[in-house]
């Protein structure tokens, strides 16, 4: 249980003194982003969760806290004290925040308080929709309050800006002009003449552009308005951005103006619901007439999930770099526990991430090291501290998940390692996730087949032993961009985004028991073109990340004659390409291992 | 190219004189059935197309026939000459009937006539929101005309009504009584008294009471309305109908009358909009207000998919039966074809149901017999004709895909075998679409996982070497009831419903090589509950198809030892449990094969 000298009853109390039925604070940012900025951790400061994805609803008589599967444990440990209740999202019984709010009250006109800044005009739409049919026309007020908790929240952090970087054609392999260029023709097919982007991935894409507004996340906060003939990227601090030809920099906090001033070079704007937000929403609204506005999908989201040949050369060179940082590191661990030094979870974790910070190019890690051993890797979403961290012993599994952003692609790489003698059950859920693996790599697939069509390969040889694991296992993963970015998935729930070449996914299926183990491997996959025959196009996945498996626990009868070719062409593949990047001593073992 | 004395620009002009802009005739039945009696074949008067799907629009200066890709060869084949224009659906540019109709008018207002006992409530309502949109209201009229080709079809056959079985707890497992009491629950927990039933496969399986109205299918053309207190059966010819405790009999044609009489015993009614037809539901709303009528699935559609004991008792029994029958069959045709005997397609298509008609509580065979020799069985829909039926030759493949109506069961299996020398594409092909099968066999999955999460393990082995097949893997099959049935199935298509024990699906994969060979093997699987872990429940198949599989011709190394380990235990338990149902010599036979 986390210990703390926050009293979230009594912020919950000042919540409630603003004077609404409900106030909503929703776990997102203006740019409906998944990782935000401290000023937006709004659901953090009123209740203590730290969880990735969650929302909050305070009102009179109840306050909770709406998250999913994956938070359940970490929601009801922090919750607890604070009179906040859980309500479970992503299960059959699952009430939503507007369903919720629609059977709540008996009072009419009910008056619900929001941040406009942090709703995004789909999920206002759908509350509205919602309470209309629950109390009727006027018999509810949705009030957009901007910066809601500003007034509450004392030290509240500022909007960061950090350093922009903009980045050339020889990284990217196409120009902030020719992509400008085949977006303008996007919104031309779709009888639009303009576009307003509030995504930050999505503008980071556009523009060529990086920066480090979010941890693990190299974003600029930023809105872009891209007309026929302009680009105006709003953004903090205008004064210090470095200019750059066909790009004009506005001010963030003066977009009203802008619009007005340009609303006749507009024409037809074309507006993704799912990321725009409210309070923007009504800005431009001020200006525009409804029928001059068109709701679509971003065809940026597509789009930025087909890598370009530069884009691919570039994650190929970063898993080899950060393949030999990796090396390094499970040379070090393994040396260091079996040796006898004192090593904990959060030692190791800092001492990946110095290797890999010595690559050139390194602009940070891509997300939270997951640096986990024994039963605390049979959490998924484990994330171990720096004080009183436990410590790694020469026996039983260790689980690192771990990945960089570098200037030339971003890497995001699992291992399962062994570290001295692993009971039998160890050992056949080390071998089966890694079978399951492998499926998923030698997978050959039609043209248009999408991830959730194929997830059961990587899943068939735990199901077949009654195993399973509750996460997806595989998301897309951005150029020097997110982590995590879509549109394709390789999971369970129904996507009928197809895999198409040139998409770059993870491959990570996994096997959870609490109280004793956790094992994942995670490959990352290139989707490529495999071949045509008179039944069609067929596609297959190239395989980047270049770190070697270690073969010493597996069971190997549970592996086919295939599987086992490919563990060992893969260390092969994996030892020939690192062997001249590694210091003597690790190469030897290296070698060794991949033998 | 077929050969018709019919001519249909003819029929076509006759249309177009009844003076509307447009005239919808569709392929269905006042019961929204997948097949049906002549009488409805209106598709066929009118444009010569004899597909199982197919929906014809004629308007003045245009018509057209909207068909899916199953039938695309045999729509061009059919429809050539008559002027009539092939539109394709379920392919990404289809452009359905109603956005096509919406489209192609210039003068309002449109009129557009229907026979609206052949459109479902929810295909009527599609119209009408589309051509509201694009013509306005006051711009288009929709004419409900029932029997609208009746005027121009001089034979149009009548309304078939065969004679009644009605079916007792021994066979089916559960009494009509239970199954009414059951649905009368249900109507409770969906806020309603009463449902009125119009698919003819819900009404059978509901009332224990088969019949042979439309080929292949043993359901009575009637309509049922299941009051708190009663059930009422709207059934052709009801002097006829033998009494039954429980259940009234009124007369198919007085529908009006009864639900006038019947008002207030109803109270909340509710429908599926799915397979009301459009002009029945005018007639009740006549008499309920809308606030009055629920629409929503039918639930008897998933309670009939899950088999209970006695039904599952009765499949198997059927696939021992009938695959004693089968058995019988291939000895003959082998015998027959290598001992030099001339036999057509046809002849070994009314061999094999000339030796199931024996079978005691035979009741037709469950869909059209395919007996396909050679390239024939490309066409994986093919069906042979009683004139030039081609010759079965001693070398290559013979596709035979077949099944039964008992009264204690359904059956459908396809079997592909050698009847001398096959080449090597024709060994690999008939090896892997095995593979396939077998794989599927073997799944074992978590509850909760749909047919659309599993079918890639049939088609992985097809997948790996650039080979594919167009259709979906599996389909549900009834208990002495339509050979096709949902909610579940297995294919590529999204369909969110799960697998559940008790369910009954196909398992066929296959490989269609236009001009050379056709392989199909299908067996058909019980799903069950495979066990618990402390990763929840698993469900797996059990096979209840019981005819032997040719290993002559597989290519052995194209097997993994699991694969070769289940055909050969599969072949022990068929030889098993038939040799005691053979005549010696088949026997014999049998034994051998099954070695």
């Amino acid at each position: 249980m986390a210990l703390t000298d926050t009293n979230y009853a009594d912020r919950i109390a000042q919540i409630r003194g603003l004077g609404y039925d409900a106030v909503i604070i929703s776990g997102t940012d203006p740019h409906g982003s998944e990782y935000f900025a401290p000023r937006w951790k709004q659901v953090e400061w009123a209740s203590g969760f730290t969880g990735e994805a969650g929302d909050l609803v305070v009102a009179q008589d109840h306050a909770g806290l709406w998250t999913d599967t994956r938070f359940f444990i970490q929601a009801n440990q922090q919750l607890a004290g604070t009179g906040i209740e859980l309500h479970k999202t992503r299960v059959p019984e699952e009430v939503p925040i507007p369903r919720w709010l629609a059977g709540h009250f008996q009072t009419k006109p009910v008056r619900v308080a929001f941040d406009g800044l942090c709703q995004s005009v789909g999920a206002v739409k759908e509350l509205d929709d919602t309470l209309r049919g629950a109390y009727g026309i006027g018999g509810y007020d949705l009030i957009d309050r901007p910066d809601l908790l500003s007034s509450l929240w004392a030290d509240r952090p500022e909007i960061p800006h950090s350093p922009i970087e903009w980045l050339d054609e020889k990284t990217t392999g196409e120009t902030r002009k020719d992509k400008l260029a085949w977006l303008r023709d996007e919104m031309k097919q779709k009888g639009c003449d303009s576009m307003f982007l509030s995504a930050l991935d999505e503008i980071a894409w556009l523009l060529n552009v990086r920066g480090s507004d979010i941890d693990y996340n190299p974003y600029i906060i930023s809105f872009l308005l891209v007309t026929p003939q302009n680009a105006i990227w709003f953004v903090r601090n205008v004064s210090e951005v470095p200019e750059v030809p066909g790009i004009i920099c506005a001010d963030y906090g003066v977009l009203e103006d802008a619009l007005e001033d340009r609303r006749d070079e507009c024409g037809r704007l074309f507006i993704d619901p799912s990321t725009l937000n409210y309070h923007t929403y009504k800005l431009i609204r001020k200006f525009f007439a409804e029928s001059e506005i068109v709701f679509g999908e971003s065809p940026v989201v597509l789009r930025k999930a087909i890598k370009n040949k530069k884009e691919i050369e570039g994650f190929r060179r970063a898993f080899i770099e950060d393949g030999a940082a990796l090396e390094t590191f499970l040379y070090w661990l393994e040396t260091s526990v079996k040796g006898g030094t004192h090593v904990t979870e959060w030692e190791a974790s800092e001492k990946m991430t110095s290797l890999r910070s010595q690559i050139e190019g390194f602009r940070g890690n891509s997300f939270e090291n997951i640096s986990a051993y024994g039963a605390n890797a049979a959490l998924p979403h484990y994330c171990t501290q720096r004080e009183n961290s436990p410590v790694i012993k020469p026996r039983g599994l260790y689980l690192i998940d771990t990945g960089g952003q570098f200037t030339f692609g971003t890497t995001d790489t699992t291992r399962t390692v062994p570290l001295g003698r692993c009971s039998r059950l160890e050992r056949e859920d080390y071998t089966l996730v890694l079978k399951g693996m492998i499926d998923l790599t030698l997978a050959v697939f039609p043209s248009g087949t999408a991830g959730c069509q194929i997830d059961a390969l990587a899943r068939r040889p735990l199901w077949a032993t009654r195993r399973n694991f509750g996460h997806g296992t595989g998301h897309g993963i951005g150029f020097y961009l997110g982590v995590h970015e879509g549109p394709q998935s390789i999971r369970q729930n129904f996507n009928a985004q197809p895999l198409l070449p040139g998409m770059i996914s993870s491959n990570e299926p996994g096997i959870y028991r609490e109280g004793k183990h956790g094992v994942r491997h995670e490959n990352v996959l290139l989707c490529r073109e495999e071949g045509k025959s008179e039944f069609g196009t067929f596609l297959s996945f190239e395989t980047l990340t270049c770190c070697h498996i270690d073969t010493s626990i597996l069971v190997k009868k549970l592996l086919n004659k295939a599987e086992l070719d490919w563990v060992r062409a893969y260390n092969r593949v994996v030892y020939r390409m690192l062997k001249n990047r590694l210091a003597p001593e690790v190469a030897k073992w290296l070698k060794k291992k991949c033998r």
